[in-house]
């Protein structure tokens, strides 16, 4: 079921590229800018793992269970709406990091020919989220809602990745001070469970009809925990994670990433321990990154990440089951079971 | 009048910036990422001629001659969302055009601390516009058309940037085949003509309830030319105006950009000046630029200009007096005569 959720989502991406670029392709005095975004759509947004954007299908199964295939086919394209939304942060945010891989090939900018003006190609994968919007949900009732949702989460996002950009700027100053886990969540919360987490379900909710504020509030406190927790496991498998099965070379500790595994080190570290990362961390030498490394294993974070890991699934599961909303729990269990226990 | 209209524009300002940040300040998570969005728009929002944004308020003057406070209040809101608009593109042009100057300030991301980050800031700019339409805008009849129509102005400018990066690439590489006055048009019209012409008067239209597709066609075609002409003023300000006076040191010789002077050089050049240009086109040293300047003023480039000049403006006045639709014809002339004859 799963797997052929995910076959038809890919089946859609084609149309999608087809939809936006068909226009655009057939019009002499822009033809070449629609080559160079065709490429650029095709480059960015498939690859991933696509969790974000199957989701908002297999939620919206469980609140409409006797779906019309015309309005899955709506689902599909919102989730690829999200798909390409993550897509236009990652683009830019590989530059602003100065990242070199991404999904297990070069990061965009990184490419031959590309450079900044990925910058500008990012703004076209975001423009597209509207454009898709207006081509294929004009018209139905919750266009203006999805419409606002996507505008505010894009917002939420911005903030986010403005707070990590300047709690470890990567210019090698390190400055612990806000390091605190206060941050950290705030960090995560912005930057990525509104988007990853909220966006796909509530986008779900929209289409079903249900756009009440308290429904929309229940989902989001369950959303952003899972969130949360996404993030940290996140942050663990930068550092713990194979580089062949996560699709990339984590960096957090090279980039003076405000991440989940330093801040817990530095409630847990003596006073010397702190002053060794202090020295070390944000530095992109591989001695300074296996200090940090060594320091990580002496406090034996993997093991307070796997009872993190634990007592974070309880406590979610615990949230679920007190809801009272219009969205029925499976909708949060299905996300919760993708996430926890994962490799990649 | 003009000058009090400014004075009026500009005195909204403040109300702006309060309105976008004064909610994210108050919330403690979020602080610092408000402190800093909050200087990136007082750098980076109100120091342009602001020729765009009054001009949504002074052709919905002549639209609604007895429009009340209340609506001219919203019309200078959405003057200030044009210059948002704008400041969100320049934010990043002069990133991926590694300029230094804008304004007669340095460029955002060119001040310390800011760097890359001004990605990041560019995407809160435009954010900005669509919280300001929600704040403001929202329950109005022309909520979703002016939503759009600022959605599609960004693909459109966005398409433009393409065309003009992917035309003179900034790596020294010069290839002249491209620099055709077709391509050049096309840069200009989708570059600049839709987000400072037809944008700011659309937005006008909508506000009087002129939603109608033929008079927004012909006011499209009419913008659209004095656009046309207004970048081609600014491609010879570039080269010929006074520094002080433009507040930027023009570069487009230097970053090899598709502008009037050297595609208009092109067609007018014996092989022999071809080949200097080729030469000599698209860097940075003091010597190369010289030489070009100087084919230009053995090709009487000045003179061309002029001429042009006076040729363009009969041109579009004649198109504005054919006109048949429901706009007056003053809209357009007041626009023309701010453009025409300016030095900055």
């Amino acid at each position: 079921m799963a797997k052929s959720e995910l076959a038809e989502f890919d089946a859609v991406f084609s149309e999608i590229v087809e939809e936006l670029t068909k226009t655009g392709l057939k019009l002499s005095e822009i033809e070449d800018a629609y080559t160079w975004f065709k490429e650029a759509i095709v480059y960015n947004v498939p690859h991933g793992k696509k969790n974000r954007g199957v989701s908002v299908v297999s939620s919206y199964r469980r609140l409409a269970p006797n779906a019309k295939e015309e309005d899955l086919h709506i689902a599909r394209i919102l989730g690829w709406c999200v798909e390409m939304l993550q897509a236009f942060f990652l683009v830019a945010d590989d530059i602003m990091d100065g990242s070199s891989q991404r999904r297990g090939q070069p990061c965009w900018y990184k490419k031959e020919k590309i450079g900044l003006i990925a910058i500008n190609d990012s703004f076209f994968l975001e423009a597209s989220i509207y454009s898709l919007l207006r081509r294929y949900v004009k018209g139905k009732p919750y266009y203006m809602d999805i419409n606002e949702l996507f505008q505010q989460t894009t917002l939420q996002t911005v903030i986010g990745q403005c707070l990590d950009l300047t709690t470890g700027p990567p210019d090698g100053k390190v400055d612990f001070s806000k390091f605190t886990m206060e941050r950290y969540s705030a960090i995560v919360k912005w930057k990525t469970a509104f988007y990853s987490f909220y966006l796909p379900v509530a986008l779900s909710m929209y289409m079903a009809g249900i756009s009440d504020e308290e429904s929309h509030e229940e989902a989001k406190k369950i959303l952003l925990q899972m969130g949360h927790f996404f993030q940290v496991q996140d942050d663990y498998l930068d550092c713990y994670g194979d580089p062949e099965v996560i699709g990339k070379i984590g960096t957090d500790i090279q980039d003076n990433k405000c991440g989940w595994l330093v801040v817990t080190a530095l409630e847990l570290a003596t006073d010397e321990q702190r002053e060794q990362l202090k020295a070390c961390y944000g530095r992109s030498g591989d001695d300074d990154v296996n200090k940090v490394k060594a320091i990580f294993k002496d406090l034996d974070l993997e093991k307070v990440y796997k009872e993190y890991e634990e007592s974070s699934y309880h406590d979610l599961i615990k949230l679920i089951n007190k809801a009272s909303c219009r969205v029925p729990r499976e909708v949060f269990i299905d996300f919760a079971d993708k996430i926890y226990k994962r490799k990649k």
